[in-house]
């Protein structure tokens, strides 16, 4: 399985993804799911991949294939003139893809399909978020919905729900994601360590925070030790239930 | 959906369930899922039922036909000797709902599957908690896996994961499944209110605290509205990431 998440702020966008893949439990691989383009001064462009393996990579190939061949506004996420246009390119490869392998392939129960998180900025235009569905159909970030989860979403979710807020700073905003991303993993052996972090801080055009966070790594190491006791703490902070609590 | 948890305690067992079942997002109503038998002084009881409604409410129903109708120790749960024979009754009637509507009935996918959670104790004995698979197979709780879940299980876990102790007085363990369903309620709109609970101290014989707890209740709106912030001081007690944290 696969966790990643991809939040946006006031101050611009942060994004993480675990690095654990599985074709069943006896064949488990680390794989980078967090990949980035960037034009100096111009656009930055972050994509976070779940789902079948073969899939993301080939989109990711074709992506790639595409900015060296193509100066088409349409076929060229480097040139195309919104992230609008962008998710459209990145999520019309995935549709192609996809159903390449599902129409002429073996027959198999959605085995194909990959989710992505697609974040960007380019000069002129705000930092945008989308969701990119397997169909390569997609929905943008939005104040009701600030972030976007795929993958194993359901340990880490509830902790973003309660405690994410537009005015978080980056470094606030990569702490909450990491208690999140230690829920999952201490919830869930299919998401696991390392962890790669990134944030695209609005008009910098520039990735920022570009890191990989392994198990001896000294924060992350303090954040899940300390997370537990200060749990503890919060819920020892509310009133216990006592039997009249009950009417 | 549902979400239910049964856990278990130095001092005993709780229980805790949802009311929401659906079949389809249009077709919403409120069940118990919480059921229990007592026999003064010598043993009491407790079902949380998962999945198919139907499957849950015939094992129901045929648990208390065989109570009603047969004296024998491997028909009769009030009768059985002990815990491990009253699950594997109930397993029995569990696997046999199932595979008659399975073989006999339409195909569906699963669609007949229900898991339950099933806690008691019997005179001369320890409290026991077990887990009954549609199949009707069952496993038991122990140190290492205090707690099962059933339903929409993944939301409500980390909580429980981080700040379970089997020390746990009965008013802090039902304040700490609240909390847990309190998460997973406001992150999935198929787990619902009213919430119902009991309790099962050791040696009693006896079923406490059964309160269906629903939206007006002050105690949880407390713990729901107080949650968030506690969250919130808990992770602003935790260091925020620096830059210099990424070696």
């Amino acid at each position: 399985m696969t966790y990643c998440v991809g939040l946006k702020i006031n101050e611009g966008l942060v994004f993480m993804s675990d690095t654990l893949t599985n074709a069943g439990v006896d064949n488990i691989n680390r794989n980078r799911k967090m990949k980035n383009w960037s034009v100096r001064n111009y656009r930055s462009i972050v994509l976070l991949t779940s789902g079948n393996l073969a899939t993301s990579q080939a989109a990711i190939s074709t992506i790639n294939e595409q900015i060296d061949q193509s100066e088409l506004e349409d076929r060229n996420i480097l040139k195309a003139p919104s992230m609008f246009k962008v998710a459209k390119i990145v999520g019309k490869i995935l549709r192609e893809i996809t159903s390449e392998y599902t129409i002429e392939g073996q027959k198999s129960d959605n085995q194909y399909h990959s989710t992505f998180i697609l974040g960007g900025q380019i000069k002129g235009s705000e930092p945008k978020l989308f969701l990119i569905y397997p169909e390569g159909n997609f929905i943008e970030a939005s104040d009701d919905q600030p972030f976007f989860q795929i993958g194993e979403t359901k340990y880490g979710k509830p902790i973003i729900v309660r405690a994410y807020d537009k005015g978080l700073s980056f470094g606030e905003a990569i702490k909450l994601l990491l208690v999140s991303f230690d829920s999952t993993i201490k919830a869930n052996v299919s998401v696991g360590l390392p962890i790669d972090l990134c944030t695209l801080k609005g008009s910098s055009f520039k990735i920022s925070n570009q890191v990989r966070i392994d198990q001896d790594n000294k924060y992350f190491k303090n954040i899940s030790e300390n997370w537990g006791s200060s749990l503890k703490k919060a819920i020892k902070s509310l009133p216990t239930f006592q039997e009249d609590n009950c009417s």
